[in-house]
C-alpha cells in the first residue's frame, strides 16, 4: 500500500508535539514544588525521555504492538530493536516508522506523569530503575490492551481494543488512569513528605506552572487529534473537542474556586486545563462539541474537589496525579457512556443520547481493569524497590533539599543580579554553594 | 468534494501553533509587568482560552461564519453548538471542523491581546465578563467582515472581504487593529495605574518576555502561513515573508533604540519582533520578500517611536497594545497599498509598484472601519461594566498587588532556595504569605 | 511538476520547528550564564534572527543554492532578494519558497550557536556585525558545499554533496562542526573571561536551561526529519533515530557524571540531550534505531568528557560549543563510517556492518574540510573585528555585567514581590537600577 503524505505529515508533527509535552510536564510539575526540589522534579520527567526512548526502541514497541499473546501482550522479540520496521512497511496510510514514532512519546509521558505523586522524596537512581520496570511490566502491556487494533500493526491485538471494545481514542485508560493509579500506589509506598499537611509547600514559581500548562495544551492537540493517525475529519473533530472541553474545564475549576475559596487562582486555571485535557482524551472522537463542553465543565469541577481527597485520606499525592489524571481519566472514559453521540466520529450513542448501557459497561470495565492492574502491580514494584535498594530519600536529605542531595545542584542563582551594584565582594550568599557544573569535567 | 490530507495536516498544525500563541502572549505580557501582578496578567490571557473556546463553539463560529445578514454578521443560530459541521462537510479542501479549529484560536488571541492595555488594575471578574461580551459584539462580527468570503463556509460573507475587497490575509484589521483600538478604549475607561509616568514599573522578568516573543514568532507561522488554508505556494511565500519582515522589524526597532537611547535592549528586540509580526500579518501574501524587509524595518522603527505616545498623550496603554498592535496593524494594512506587488500571491500592485491608489483606499477604509467600530463599541462596553459592576480595582489593592487581591497568590517563592544552608528555621520571608494552593480543597 | 501538499505541510511545519530552536537556544544558553549577562546571551541569539533573516532573503539563499561556481559557492546575484522563487517554481515535490523557508532557519541557528563560546564578554555591535560577515563568508558557502545537490535547486551544487559524497543528512558538518570550529576560533580571539577557571560562574537558572533543552529537542524533529523534504519513510526513520540517539545520549552523559562525580545533574541531562541531537543530525538517515542508540550513548559519554577540555587547554569556550557541537558533530559525522547500515534509508554499510572504509574516509574528509575552513576564516574575521572596532568588552564593564553595559537592562526584578508585605517604602534594592524600558521612548 502507498503512504499518504498528508497523513504522514500530520502524524510526524503530532509525534513531535507529544514529545514536547514531557518537557512541558517537567515545567508544570517543577513550578509546583519548592525551589529546593525543582531540578529533581524536572529530572524525573527528563530521565523518562532517556530510559523510555531506549526501552521503546529495543523491546517496548514490540511488547505493545507485536503479534499478540492472547490479547495480553505483544511478542517482545518480534520487532526487537524495531527490526523489520524501517523499510517500505506501511500501517494504514503511514510508514510503520511514523506509527512507532507517534506511540513512543505516549509511553514516555505516561511514565513521567507518575512522578508527580512522589515529589521531593524519591531517590533518583531508584526512580530511574522504576521507569524501566514500570514501562516494561505495566505500560507496554496496557498500551497493547488499548491501542493494538487487530490487523493494524499486527494480525492480533489487545483485548480492550478488540474484545471489550471500550472506546479510548487517545489514552484515557492507557495513559491517565494508568499513571494515576500508579501514582497512588507509589504515594502509599513512599509515604508522606516531611511536613505534609502542616507546612505550606506552596508552588515556588507559578509562571513555570503556567508555561507548562500552555505547552501541555499545545502538545495535546498532537496527542488527541494525532490519534486519528490521519489528517481527516476525525482528527479535526478531535481538535475542536480538545479545545472546547479544555476551555470549559478551566472555567469549571475556577468557578469552584471562586465559590468555595473566594478567588480563582492561576494554579487552578493551569490545573483545570490539564483536567479538561485528561477527560477529553478518551472521548474526543465520541462527543459533539457541546458534549465536550459539558464533559469539560464536569471534569474541571470534579477534579477541583478531587485534589482535596489526599488531605482527607492522608496520602501525599504531591502534585495531584490522582486528583487530576486518575479522576479526570475516569470522568472522561466513563463519561463516553453517558455523553457519547452517534453524530461524532466514533458513532456511538451514550445513555443521555438514547444509547442504552451497552457502551457504558464496556467503558467501566476497561477503566477498572487498567486501574486495578496498574495499582496492584505498581504497588508490588514500588515495594520491591523500597525493600531492596530503597526508594525513599533519607529525611535529612529531604529537608535539606533533594536537588542538592541527588543532583549536587541548586536551581537559581539570581542574587548575583545585584553584583554590579554591590561589587564582586558581596557576591551572592548562595553562589558559593557547592554545585556541579561542567567544570566537574576538569577534575 | 474530497478533503486534501496535506492541506488538512497543515491547517490542523497551524491551528495548534496559533493556540500556543496565547500562552506565549501570557508570558510576553507577564514578564513585562511587576512581579506583584504577573499572575493576573497571565490569567487575563488564560481566561480568554476558557471563555472564548466555549463561546466559539456555542455561538461565536456561527456569528462569524454563518450565512451573512447584509455582510455585517453571520447568523448566530445556524451553527449553534457547531451543529452540522462534524460530518463529511468540506470547506475548500479541508474538513469544515478543521476550519472551525483554525479560526477559533484567532478569536482567543484577539481577546487576550486587549488585556495588555489595562495591566495591573482590572477586576478579574469584570475582565472575564468583558471577554465574552467583547467577542460577541466586536470580534465575531469583525471577523465576519474580514474573513468570511462568499461561497466558502456560507454563500454570503462579510462586507470587507467581498464588497470592499481590502486585502487582509491573516488578520491585520480583524485581530490587531481591532485589539489595539479596543485596548485604547479600555485604557481610557480604566484610567492610569497608580504611579504611571512616575514609578519605573520596569519589566520584572525579561527572560519571560523573550520566551514569550519566541513562542509568538513560532506560532505566528501558523497564523500567517496557515491562513492560506492549504499547504501550497502561497503558504510558503507567507512563511518567508513572515520571517523576513519580522527579522527586519527587530533590526529597525533596535536601530532606533541604539541611535536614540544609546543601547539596543532585549525588550526592544522582543517588541520589534512582535511589531514586525503584526505588520506582516495582513500583507504576507501581497508583498515580495524584499517588500517584506522594507515593511518590517518601517514597522519596527515606527512602533519604536509609537510606544512613546502614551507618555505624551497621557493614556496608560500599559504594555503597548496601541503602539505595537494598532500602529503595527495600520502600517501593515495600509502598507499593502504602497508595497503590494503583482508578483506576490495576492497579485496586486501597490502605489510604489505602479498600481495606483485603488487598493490603497480600500486598505484605508477597511482599517478605519475596524478601528472606529472597535474603539466606539469597546468604549461603551467598558463604560457599562465600569458603571455597573466596576471594572477598575480599588487603589489599595492595586498598590498591594493585584495577584494577592484577585487570585490570593504570589508568583515566586524562590527564597526557599537557601533553606538548605540556613536551616528550616530561617525559611523565606515570603513563604508565609497567605496563598491559595490546592490545599484550599481540603478546607 | 505539481507540488505534493503532504510534503509541503511537513516542510513548512518543520521550518517553523527549526525557527523555534533559536529562541530555545537563547534560553538554553541564557540559563547557563550568570544573571548579570543573561539578556546579552539571549540577545546574541535573537539578533541572529534579525540579521540572518534579512541576509538570507537578500543574498544568502542565492549564495547557498544559486548556480554553483565550481562547487564552492552559489551565484549570489542569481536569486538576489529571492528573485524568481515566488511563483509556481517547484523543487522536488514542494514549492521553491518552502525550501527557501526551511533552509533559512538552519542559517540562523548555525550563527546563534557560535555565541555560546564567547559568553559575557563580546561587544554587542561587534557581534552583530560578525553574524552578517560570518554567515556571508563561512556559513552560506559551507551550506552550499553540503546541502546543494546537483539538479535540485540548481543544476550544479556543492562539492561535498556531489563530488565527495559524504553523508550529512541534516547538517552535522554544515551546522555543528562549522559552528563549533568557529566558536573555538572566537574563544581564542576574545580570550578568557575575567575569573575563568577560578570563580564558579555557575548557571544562574537551570530551569531555563531545561526549558531550552526541551524546545531544542522538540524543534530538532523538524531539523532532522524535515530534512527529508518529504513526509515519507525516510522522515519517519529520521524521527525515530532522533529520539533514540538523544535519549541514549542523555543516559550516556548522566552515567559518566554518576560514575565520575557521584551525581547525575540537570545540566548534564540537558547537555546530554543536545550532544545526542548533534551527533544524530548527520546520521539520522544512515543508522538503524539500534545503531542510533549506540551512537547516542557514545556521543553523550564522549561529550561529557570533552567539555572538560577547555579547562585542560585553557580556552574559555564558555558554554561548550566545542565540547558539544564540534565534538558531537565529529562523533556523528565520522560515526556514519562505522555504524552506517544499508538497511537504513541512506543505504550505506559502515565499517562495523561490513562496508569497508570507502564511506569512512569521505566522512572524515568532509568533516575536516569544514572544520579547517571554518576555524581559519573565523579566526581571521574575529581578529579583524577585534583589531578595528574591538570585539572584547572592557574589563570593568564585564565585571559589572554585560547586560547593564550593553543593553542598559537587568534581567530580573522579582524582589518587588514582597512589596505587598513591606509596603512601597522598602521596595527593592534593585528596582532603582537605571534600566531602559519603553519609557525611553517618551524622552
Amino acid at each position: 500500500m502507498e503512504i499518504n503524505t498528508g497523513d504522514t505529515a500530520w502524524v510526524l508533527a503530532s509525534a513531535a508535539l507529544v514529545l514536547f509535552m514531557t518537557p512541558g510536564l517537567a515545567l508544570f510539575y517543577g513550578g509546583m514544588v519548592r525551589s529546593k526540589s525543582v531540578l529533581n522534579m524536572m529530572m524525573m520527567s527528563f530521565i523518562a525521555l532517556g530510559t523510555i526512548s531506549v526501552s521503546w526502541v529495543l523491546w517496548g514497541y514490540s511488547e505493545a504492538f507485536g503479534e499478540s499473546w492472547n490479547g495480553l501482550i505483544g511478542n517482545p522479540f518480534q520487532h526487537f530493536g524495531l527490526d523489520g520496521l524501517l523499510g517500505e512497511r506501511v500501517f494504514g496510510t503511514i510508514p510503520a516508522a511514523a506509527f512507532v514514532a507517534f506511540q513512543s512519546v505516549f509511553a514516555i509521558i505516561a511514565v513521567a506523569l507518575v512522578s508527580g505523586a512522589i515529589a521531593d522524596r524519591a531517590k533518583f537512581t531508584a526512580w530511574t530503575l522504576f521507569t524501566v520496570v514500570w514501562a516494561t511490566i505495566v505500560y507496554f502491556p496496557v498500551a497493547h490492551w488499548v491501542f493494538a487494533f487487530d490487523g493494524f500493526a499486527a494480525d492480533k491485538g489487545g483485548w480492550i481494543a478488540n474484545q471489550l471494545k471500550a472506546i479510548d481514542f487517545a489514552g484515557g485508560t492507557a495513559i491517565h488512569i494508568n499513571a494515576g493509579a500508579a501514582g497512588l500506589a507509589l504515594a502509599f509506598v513512599l509515604g508522606k513528605r516531611v511536613g505534609f499537611g502542616k507546612d505550606p509547600m506552596r508552588p515556588h514559581n507559578l509562571t513555570l506552572v503556567m508555561i507548562g500548562a500552555g505547552i501541555l495544551w499545545f502538545g495535546w492537540f498532537g496527542f488527541n487529534a494525532g490519534s486519528a493517525l490521519a489528517a481527516n475529519g476525525t482528527a479535526a473533530v478531535a481538535w475542536v473537542n480538545t479545545l472546547a472541553a479544555t476551555g470549559a474545564a478551566m472555567l469549571g475549576w475556577l468557578l469552584v474556586e471562586k465559590l468555595r475559596d473566594g478567588h480563582p487562582t492561576s494554579l487552578g486555571a493551569a490545573s483545570g486545563v490539564v483536567a479538561g485535557l485528561v477527560a477529553i482524551t478518551p472521548a474526543c472522537s465520541a462527543l459533539t462539541p457541546v458534549g465536550s463542553v459539558v464533559l469539560g465543565v464536569l471534569a474541571g469541577a470534579v477534579c477541583a474537589y478531587a485534589v482535596g481527597l489526599k488531605f482527607r485520606f492522608g496520602f501525599d499525592d504531591s502534585l495531584d496525579v490522582v486528583g487530576v489524571h486518575l479522576v479526570g481519566g475516569l470522568v472522561g472514559t466513563i463519561g463516553i457512556g453517558f455523553l457519547g453521540s452517534a453524530s461524532a466520529p466514533a458513532g456511538v450513542d451514550g445513555l443521555f443520547y438514547g444509547g442504552g448501557v451497552d457502551q457504558l459497561w464496556r467503558q467501566v470495565v476497561g477503566a477498572l481493569a487498567v486501574l486495578v492492574y496498574s495499582f496492584v502491580v505498581t504497588y508490588v514494584i514500588g515495594t520491591v524497590i523500597q525493600r531492596t535498594m530503597g526508594f525513599r530519600l533519607e529525611t535529612e536529605a529531604e529537608v535539606a533539599g533533594i536537588d542538592l542531595e541527588e543532583h549536587a545542584e541548586t536551581s537559581y542563582d539570581i542574587n548575583g543580579l545585584a553584583s554590579g551594584r554591590f561589587g564582586s565582594g558581596s557576591g551572592s550568599a548562595i553562589s558559593t554553594t557547592a554545585t556541579k557544573t561542567h567544570e566537574g569535567a576538569s577534575a
